[in-house]
């Protein structure tokens, strides 16, 4: 049986881990994002995100009153106001999406807590976004700006769909979290444009860039109207069908494997391996677990049970990374997870998680679950500084300076967090999840309450009221008030990384979640035993032959030079070294190989001596300069 | 006290190892690379370089005639016929250098053994090379075809000093070889030229891609006229200059660090490190000891010496391969030889030993001599199939075939010998440097003979007669019958993977050379214990932290999916482990762990069972197929 995540307005975080991180959120890195978009953050790349939509606006009002608008070349368009006509279209082609992941981000916030002078620069932005809206309903800044007739001729490389996407996710957030429609109708002005335009007596085509097919979606959910639906489905029925859309209307030939980049190689309901850019990958996911959701198509479910379980045993990072290769920004093959070269963006983690929760709402599943935890504790958090102003796009489980400053092959590794990027779609995607956090904790149908994150919180749903308090990650305790409105089934889910738990009140176990009749008021009390703990990765990863891992709870700790000096790799642990863990750090008794002086010798036993070895959470690396990090470590039998 | 190799013609190569090679090089690769350089090998990339010279024949032709002859751009020169006017320059713009490092074998081949049809080939290319020369001496047939008015525009980027250099060696070569002095006299004319051209009085450049220098110098020794030393001399003062030659003449203004590629972003005699292409920089390296050699410059030798023991001490594979990072073909940074993405071209490592063996001319050196080994044994060997028409560019350390296959990362790791390339710079370079092997063996000056390479064979020097009977490479055993013409001191290297040696005459040792005395006719044996053993890579190099590598002499061994089977990363050794040696094979009773079926796990040690490992040289790796390879194994405490 179905079930379906809690409406955001209907939760509140209050826990003890991530109220904070939530704050920070909305006082630093939401604040800080508008000042970004609107290109006042010194020593950043520019946005010109904002600068756009004002631009297009004015072009906009003047085809209204019928003048003549220049034309700039749409696909030579240019990055930077040094370079181009400055009236043109500047940024990325999907730079337009900042500003909707910024308002998505900021309509969740003002959902958690109210907040005027927030909800007035959001208002002051849909106005700028609806200004630039063509009277037919299309709404993407490069097209307006440079050329009105180009529009939709190569979706393939261009972005108005994943920009759709965007804006259509943005505008039913910040419905839903204001009552306000204006950017609402917007979003459905231009989803009635692209349903007119795409489908079988349309035209054939699909976005080059996922996205739109999971907001169609929302727009379906919010407004019940079918032919979002329809279009959704549409587009993921017609994506890898040959010959190839991308072919015929680019009028190029091209082999198979060009279009696994955007997962437009065979058709979705036929793909068993997850391959090409990561972050396309897990939305079209997202979108086809949508559409299953409503239509209940087994053959889309088990094309999505395949890639989930792909990505989950042989192409995800310890830390919840995925995207092995910097080349495309993509999965790489099975089992191939470097972790000098990783690419493992934040967006794609952030990404994996909205597939996870829509999978989880299709039937619960405790790996799945239990991935989206690993994602969400260690790579999307690793995103963003202690401060919420630098932020990283690429998480690599091992730095070393050096060879990011001199080798170009480790170029996109970067060993401290940046102000903020040119292509930003990291910092705003953050930031969306991070305020919507509520409605990832559980799901819920007639007869159970599934929880697969211990997010801390009072959360009003169908079944009743049930506050969360929750000290997971730190001591494993978290208690449970249950107030319900009917009888049902509460499934705790049983994270992976625990053996020994309690809990109390009388239970089964099934399939990974430990199951409690609740048929009146109850408080619950599940404790799982947490200790930091050493943890093996499959053999079949030739990157960490010889090591391991150390993790504590949900998170996985690192090694950094500023607790432990240069040359990390000099470091080990034997699998009987005491873990001791106090105040979020865990200490190790363990060894340090001294530096061999020669490049080559005889073989001999290495010379070590005795170290204490300082770990620190993985998300919190790199706050601290410049210095060396690892995340898996040598181990001495 | 300097001293010298002997002149090719003087040896004779009789190596119970090595001849067989050179018999493969002389019946084998020598005429398969003359059917490639004539286009004449189905599948195989096109040459196109003899086609080259019948071209510019023709235009030089046209042009003594006073006729009109057409214009191609060369800058913008186009690779193949399928793209650009037939009768424009095909090729890379480098493509002369293969005809002329296929002469310049030829004609240390015909100096090895002399054969009729050989050498008529070799004149009937040398008479199409000659044909091409304009009145002025230039010789480069990109320009010569496409644009005469454009020669030495573009010195960076163009290679039209870097053919120079090959045409010089080849014409050198062939004249030592067979007397005939034509294209030596093609050589000078052009030399005279350049020597006009560039200059204190003249054109301030040097060459983008070096080996001019080393050319230039032996050009010099070829003939006495100092003009040519001297222009060698200036080359390599004017490299690296500020501000940049390159600049000025391009209109660009570049950042230091582009000029690391090709070693000029300092004057070569300040330089320490060796960054950038890897052959470029052997290459210059060669010619500033050259240099160092008719000079005695101290700042520039030790500028060569720095640059040595960077190479050998911090940026050497085991297996004698340079040049860690595909990236520019280049070295990467101090300790960073990453096994699966190596680059180590074969290219490079040739350039080595030249490098070496000059180094080896100013003041003997075991170290220099053991990297010389190294690389003679095991890179340069790897890059021919055993039959002598199959090459390696790249010489990786680690190979999963899938990865080079799936992950473009490894784009240029080939699981297989390819049949020939259109930059086919190793093929030609391979057979050259086995062709004239005799020069490498040994250096003598009026007092010493030092052996560098125990390559078995009959050399006439002017200390007398030293005949090798060497059986170095299998038993260790080396017999020397010594016929001197005066009494001079006999310096045997001590491999530095010898720890027990015995000598058949009093001797002592000295800075890792056994010095014996000689002062009659005099027989020899020095016996090297040779056995498997264990090599241990520094743990400075990340790569192989708690792994090994196999070798037994000079020889690196890897293990091969051939013998056994898939997922070599399951496989160790321990470090007690016994070796056995059969028929070139090493076997050992090691270790397989069992595969892992779940991603992350809970640590706990490894389920291995007892299993037999094969390892065969490493140059031997890759003739049986498409299979894994690896050289350094686990080792288990």
């Amino acid at each position: 049986m179905k079930s379906r995540h809690p409406e955001l307005k209907n939760t509140k975080i209050t826990d003890s881990f991530w109220s904070g991180i939530q704050e920070l959120v909305r006082n630093s890195v939401i604040p800080y994002q508008y000042e970004a978009i609107n290109d006042r953050i010194e020593g950043a790349e520019k946005s010109y995100s904002v600068e756009n939509f004002v631009k297009a606006g004015k072009i906009a009002a003047a085809l209204r009153e019928g003048k003549s608008v220049p034309v700039y070349p749409a696909d030579k368009w240019v990055y930077d106001d040094n370079n181009a006509d400055k009236n043109a279209f500047h940024g990325w082609v999907f730079q337009d999406s900042d500003v909707y992941k910024w308002l998505e981000a900021a309509a969740y916030s003002l959902s958690c807590k109210p907040d005027y002078e927030l909800e007035k620069r959001a208002d002051g932005i849909i106005d700028l976004v609806c200004a630039a809206q063509l009277e037919n309903g299309y709404l993407d800044t490069l097209y307006i700006i440079n050329n009105r007739d180009e529009i939709f001729t190569n979706l393939k490389d261009f972005h108005e769909l994943y920009c759709f996407g965007h804006l259509a996710e943005a505008a039913v957030a910040y419905y839903n979290s204001t009552g306000k429609d204006k950017l609402l109708n917007a979003a459905l002005r231009f989803a009635d444009l692209i349903c007119k335009t795409f489908g079988e007596s349309g035209v054939k085509g699909y976005p080059g860039h996922e996205i739109a097919e999971l907001a169609l979606v929302k727009l379906y959910e919010a407004t019940g109207e079918k032919r979002y639906l329809k279009t959704a489905e549409f587009f993921i029925e017609e994506r890898g069908k040959k010959p190839y859309y991308y072919d015929i209307v680019l009028g190029r030939k091209t082999v198979d494997d060009n279009y696994h980049y955007n997962q437009a190689h065979i058709q979705p309901k036929y793909q068993k391996e997850a391959v090409g850019h990561a972050v396309r990958g897990v939305y079209l996911y997202s979108g086809m677990a949508d559409i299953v959701r409503h239509t209940d198509d087994a053959e889309l479910y088990s094309a999505c049970k395949a890639l989930a379980e792909n990505i989950i045993n042989k192409k995800m990072y310890i830390t919840g990374g995925i995207g092995a290769t910097v080349d495309g920004e993509a999965f790489s093959f099975n089992y191939d997870l470097p972790n000098d070269l990783a690419y493992a963006e934040t967006c794609a983690s952030i990404g994996f998680i909205f597939f996870a929760r829509r999978m989880l709402e299709i039937e619960p599943n405790a790996q799945i679950a239990a991935a989206a935890e690993r994602a969400l504790y260690n790579t999307v958090l690793s995103g963003m500084s202690e401060d919420g102003t630098r932020f990283f796009y690429v998480n690599p489980l091992e730095v070393l300076p050096d060879a990011s400053h001199k080798d170009s092959r480790k170029r996109h590794i970067k060993p401290v967090r940046q102000k903020w990027f040119g292509c930003a779609c990291c910092p705003p995607n953050l930031a969306r999840l991070i305020s919507s956090l509520g409605e990832y904790a559980l799901t819920e149908n007639e007869s159970a309450v599934y929880i697969h994150q211990y997010v801390g919180g009072e959360y009003k749903i169908e079944n009743g009221a049930v506050i969360i308090n929750s000290d997971y990650s730190e001591s494993g305790r978290v208690n449970f008030m249950i107030t319900p409105e009917r009888a049902f089934t509460l499934a705790l889910r049983i994270p992976d990384w625990c053996d020994n738990f309690s809990i109390s009140a009388p239970y089964k176990t099934k399939d990974g979640y430990a199951l409690i009749d609740i048929t009146e008021k109850s408080e619950i009390l599940i404790e799982f035993e947490i200790k930091p703990r050493l943890v093996k990765c499959s053999n079949l990863v030739r990157a960490n032959i010889g090591r391991a891992a150390v993790m504590r709870g949900p998170f996985v700790y690192c090694i950094e030079g500023a607790d432990n000096g240069e040359n990390l790799q000099l470091l080990s642990l034997s699998p009987k070294s005491a873990l001791k863990y106090e105040n979020g750090i865990i200490t190790a008794e363990g060894f340090r190989e001294e530096p061999d002086s020669e490049l080559y010798c005889e073989y001999k036993p290495a010379k070590t001596e005795k170290t204490k070895i300082t770990f620190i959470p993985y998300y919190k690396w790199g706050n601290r300069g410049e210095n060396e990090m690892q995340v898996y470590i040598e181990i001495n039998n």
